[in-house]
């Protein structure tokens, strides 16, 4: 098989990926003014939207980040891997939807907020269940890999994943109660993976780095 | 000739399609609050948006991947198929406006419902015919290919084609029946041509997989 | 100098024309339907977007076309280039808002049509004049190409650029006579030079493909 | 680490530039005619639209240029670099949302002008100060340049970042005097970017240039 090769799976999820994350701008609309309001107050009444920007963009670009750490350890691409990429892709480039209808429905307060949270929280868990299985796919045998990494490394990562999923699953729950307690969680696990991404050597990648290597 | 390279236009055509297939969900709008209307009823009540964006994502996905395919066996591009790539992209990248007419009218009904299903139909039909004569022109001879695959695998390959479009046609004829019968059937057709992409290597590319190649 | 490598400067202009060719769809809105409308009438209605999503569309390409073939034959990259490219980029990438102004305007008919067409002749007549710069700097000298082609071969190529400025131009001066006959002049432009690019090998590159090459 | 390669850092940062540099178009709306009105008047009316436009296309131009010439440099990307990049892409991917601001209140004047000019030249201060946090992490050791140029190019490099903040920081202040002003002061200084960047090769990068580098 391998009729696909890496290379052009991660230049279309890049392509993708690129694309959603640069459409969240457009969900940002120049505010409409009253009769006599102030634009700087308008500005202001909007924060939702910038809130739910920022958010989106950098759980976005920390998907684009773990995304690009996995492929570099895999070698071969087979056909569940190809529908479980098209898969992420699918849930990751709807995000742009739940982050218009948070800045929009947000500050509306009672069952709107919160049925705006729990929607996106709900495409992000969903997000994240894609990813974990790809990811479950990816490390399942060491068919796909360049080497299997030990298995303390796999078991790491995963748990890692099932933070995530727990804890998108917690802000889904909380957005009853309240619903920007709900998106700060949303907030800060992106935070949290920017941060570790950025600071901690994923496990799977230890030297396996090939100097000749490309992905567009 | 050969002097657009193979690999450029399949950037440009990754490009278009990884375009395509993002720009999809700004079709998908935030539902305006009637007085008193839950945001969660406004949010299922535009079921359709969801419908469409699920199926034309499936298959320009499925396009990508045959796209690919395809072209991972081509070593040559002449005059004829830039203008047939082309056209191919120019149907693709029209996907979006359909959708966007399925999304607002499907729960119409009557008429409108009928005519954004034959919309829809009609255009993915385009698509399939444009594709199929990309694929005949490359097949036609060997010019143009790496090496031409035995006669029976290009015929198994038409036979696929002609499946697809004689299924679009049968959907575009159905629309004036029902038309959430017609979607359901071109989502039915995105979704074989999904896992059959995914499960049977395609006839066309047995070991022809240079490991050297690429393709951005 | 040559600082920006022709591939990446490739890549990035790849990047904005697949992007503006694609985004030409959003343009075409669903149709808003009046009471006791029928779709199918409406859709008709909204023919001159169509006309204007594939007059575009095939600019576009063509550009892209051109614009891929004179890199394959420049080997260094130099300051006027770099601005003279990104001046080609501003105005094709303003391509889809004349686009959405035909597409509104020119059912209108008077002097709404007659202003619509003389936009978007102008837009196109700029872009012309913004490639034809590009062009001639390239190859003014044989600084920048791999080697400067005959001069017989670039005077033919300058005289093709010429013709597209003269057919713009009597599209904008013809814009005040007849709106849709400017438009169709414009869209038999694009398609003369599609054709014309897909049969005809440009004379700037005979034989110097280099097969390693690669631009993304 | 170096676990994400330079290249594919380059191509996502290269496809979100080449994305919100295309979709500064969105923003361009065709103009809705009242009664009676003229379309040639309504098309000048909004020629706001089409100076942030300009001014909008030449910054992220500049940016995506100044982002592949310190790139060309870099060899290694560390977590910091990862994030802070991310961080400049988030404020580069905004633009376009001050850019329809100004295109929509620049002509109100008053406090609308003043405060849309202000969040204009605001955010491109917050971009200009993001690329300089990059660019002094990139250059505060040799750990992660191929050779850490001559002390005194980096500082040449530094100053100009310097000069482009404290002229954003004028324009900032400036608004509260004049919107138009202040905004014109933006674009001055993304021309003279622009042709700086034409005319005068980059300090950090010599004869660095590998001939064998890709960067899709």
């Amino acid at each position: 098989m391998g009729t696909v090769t890496t290379t052009r799976l991660e230049a279309f999820s890049d392509g993708v990926l690129a694309i959603a994350i640069t459409l969240l701008v457009i969900e940002i609309r120049p505010p409409e003014l009253h009769q006599g309001e102030r634009l700087a107050h308008a500005l202001w009444a909007q924060w939702p939207s910038y809130a739910a920007y920022l958010v989106s963009f950098l759980t976005i670009g920390v998907i684009w980040l773990n995304h690009h750490r996995i492929f570099t350890q895999v070698g071969r691409v087979d056909g569940p891997l190809l529908v479980l990429n098209l898969h992420l892709l699918l849930w990751t480039g709807l995000i742009p939807f739940p982050t218009a209808v948070v800045a929009e429905h947000l500050r509306d307060g009672g069952e709107a907020a919160r049925t705006a949270a729990a929607l996106y929280s709900g495409v992000l868990l969903a997000t994240g269940l894609a990813f974990g299985a790809l990811f479950a796919w990816v490390t399942h045998t060491d068919r796909l890999l360049h080497r299997l990494p030990p298995p303390g490394v796999v078991r790491a990562a995963r748990l890692r994943f099932m933070v995530g999923l727990v804890v998108y699953a917690a802000a889904l729950a909380l957005s009853w109660a309240s619903a920007p307690l709900a998106l700060a969680l949303c907030g800060l696990m992106a935070l949290y993976y920017a941060f570790d991404q950025a600071s901690v050597p994923v496990g799977m990648d230890p030297d396996a780095q090939q100097p000749t290597r490309r992905s567009a």
